[in-house]
């Protein structure tokens, strides 16, 4: 009887994987990916979905990317049996040898009230739930004459990728129906943001920049501010509020609830994993990407981002041919961080990379070419470039 | 009040449509697509998706290749109110000013007894569905060493193609699991033809090479052999039946049903159009790809080809400025095929066109040539190459 592995979720982590398998590990299991949706995203990129503001492939369908051995299963999971190994969805179970949980996030409202006052930024489908809407509004404000304000909760990196990708929208929309300035600044966009300045982990100049071209964008930022709630149309602060058109929520993420709601132990739906990305004391079920909290070796956990995902994918898949043999792990999960690049509009970014910090161009070209890597990863030189 | 233009269906020929309207109509109108899914798909290359054989991009997310003010409604149709000018969807209905009916192809049964027991090569779902079986049949044969027979009812174009593509994935397949030949030699791929050669509307020595290359492949092709109905796992003939693992339709196809289910007047789900593409006697509604009649000035239609649904689309949207400033139409749609290609495998297809014919890795490449031709149509000459 040939093995069986199923992975759990076609984010980056649980693609990255697929894509690293080789051929002999095809050979020696079925292999199965269950999720919800027939096709993977750049998640990274949902800010342009949410605008509309799209630029290259952001959706791939699983057939086109995936090796042809590799079974799709397009189904939600609604619950993990770990005793007897079966994963259930709507549909049916699938029992597996080897299970690979990488069920990606979800929204972290952090128990503010009213939350469902806001839309999200969350799937593919929320994301481009959300261009509809500002289209729409944005038509009701242009035929009564009125304004249309945004509001944005939460000045991470998604907060303000997605307020520059807005403000470049309304430019381009009132521009394309020739919408005279005195009605055209009655479209704003605001970032409210807890900290008194943006991405802290930036130093204090890279984090000016950062404002000072989202100002240029003619986004208003509210620094230092504290969501209390959202009421509809309302965003509450401890002193003071702001109405809104549209309110939106960047304010963070955690793991999958698919996690949260198993019986296995975790932190905001994260699961501590060994130094194989076992969950710690399982052997047979592995935690990836968004779902999997990894010691950073200094009493924490690495934050969730795009490039551990991918990394823990590679090497988790490198380790697979050695898993199904039953033999040792060659050796363990190791990472280190590349950096962060912010983008601000089409062609402007600020970075921190390999230690040095950067704004400009530059890093705005970098992190083109490393959504086009993926691509590459993905689709393979010719399918990428051709 | 801005006008409001509805398009239902985003094959060939709305998209073809919708790609080719100008500036100035998005800025008069409101136009918003309403298709069942979120994505558009070559519907020529479906037979790759059958088989899990793909190479290159055949679905298209619309959000990432329409224009960003039109605006995308994913819901099934589920009635046009002419009178009133309102299409009805599951989720809600839809004034409009202007109706563009570009609803697709459905299964054509021909009154066959028993067509519940092949599946369909129509859409992406049904088609990566068929992948999805074949892979679990394949799966089960391989374990049992047992062996898998796939029988393909109709020998037209998709017919055609999909046995090519289904031998060589079968071949893959054998290689890639290192199945012994007396094993693989049970792998089985029958396509069944009404006709007495393939491709009629081939020369007979363009139409004997065809078989002859399919053949080659493995295929073996049954000549002039009418179905008179399928039982669960058998197709049956006048004299005799053919027992099959996996029985396939691909005899023809008729317009969406949302035509038939209406109240105009139409023939397989085909309205009869004006030489403007208009419903006979309508104003406000046209109707292009396979739910529209064209007449041929010979007595009959042009045959539904994703050529004439594009050329459609095209012509439509040239007009559509005009249509919406309530101008004259400049000039009436005519159409001149310019030939069919018939790929067989990946390198190798049988053509006629511009009146030449052809056979081998030429026309082949032509091929590939119309489909990236496509491809720059829907991303543009930087998305599709870059």
């Amino acid at each position: 009887m040939r093995q069986k592995v199923v992975v759990i979720g076609a984010g980056y982590a649980g693609v990255s994987f697929l894509k690293s398998l080789d051929d002999e590990c095809l050979r020696l299991a079925d292999v199965t990916i269950i999720n919800k949706n027939s096709y993977h995203y750049h998640s990274t990129m949902l800010h342009k979905v949410a605008t509309a503001e799209n630029s290259g492939q952001i959706m791939f369908d699983l057939r086109e990317i995936l090796h042809p051995e590799i079974k799709i299963v397009q189904q939600a999971v609604t619950d993990i049996d770990e005793k007897n190994r079966v994963v259930m969805t709507e549909s049916g179970s699938f029992c597996y040898d080897y299970l690979v949980v990488a069920a990606g996030f979800e929204k972290e409202s952090f128990n503010v009230k009213g939350i469902e006052n806001s839309v999200f930024i969350g799937s593919y489908t929320q994301s481009s739930r959300i261009a509809e809407v500002i289209k729409l509004k944005f038509s009701q404000a242009m035929q009564n004459q009125t304004g249309l304000k945004i509001a944005v909760c939460g000045g991470g990196l998604t907060g303000i990728e997605f307020v520059a990708s807005c403000a470049n929208m309304l430019k381009r929309k009132c521009d394309f129906y020739k919408i005279p300035a005195e009605i055209s600044s009655k479209f704003e966009v605001y970032l409210i943001s807890s900290t008194p300045r943006l991405l802290t982990f930036f130093s204090d100049d890279l984090s000016k920049k950062t404002a000072k071209k989202l100002e240029d964008l003619g986004v208003k930022i509210l620094h230092d501010t504290r969501i209390s709630s959202l009421d509809k149309g309302v965003v509450n602060f401890a002193n003071g509020s702001l109405s809104a058109d549209l309110i939106v929520w960047t304010a963070g993420i955690k793991g999958a609830s698919i996690v949260s709601d198993s019986d296995i132990e975790n932190d905001r739906s994260r699961v501590k994993v060994d130094e194989n990305l076992r969950a710690i004391g399982s052997v047979d079920r592995f935690y990836i990407g968004d779902v999997s909290a990894v010691s950073n070796g200094a009493g924490g956990y690495y934050p969730p981002t795009a490039q551990i995902a991918c990394e823990q994918g590679v090497y988790l898949a490198m380790q697979f041919r050695d898993i199904l043999k039953g033999t040792k792990f060659s050796k363990p999960f190791k990472f280190k961080s590349n950096g962060t690049i912010c983008s601000i509009g089409h062609s402007y970014a600020t970075a921190q990379v390999f230690g040095f910090e950067m704004a400009g161009f530059l890093p705005s070209l970098l992190k083109t070419i490393v959504e086009k890597k993926w691509n590459v990863k993905l689709l393979g030189l010719k399918g990428a470039f051709l």
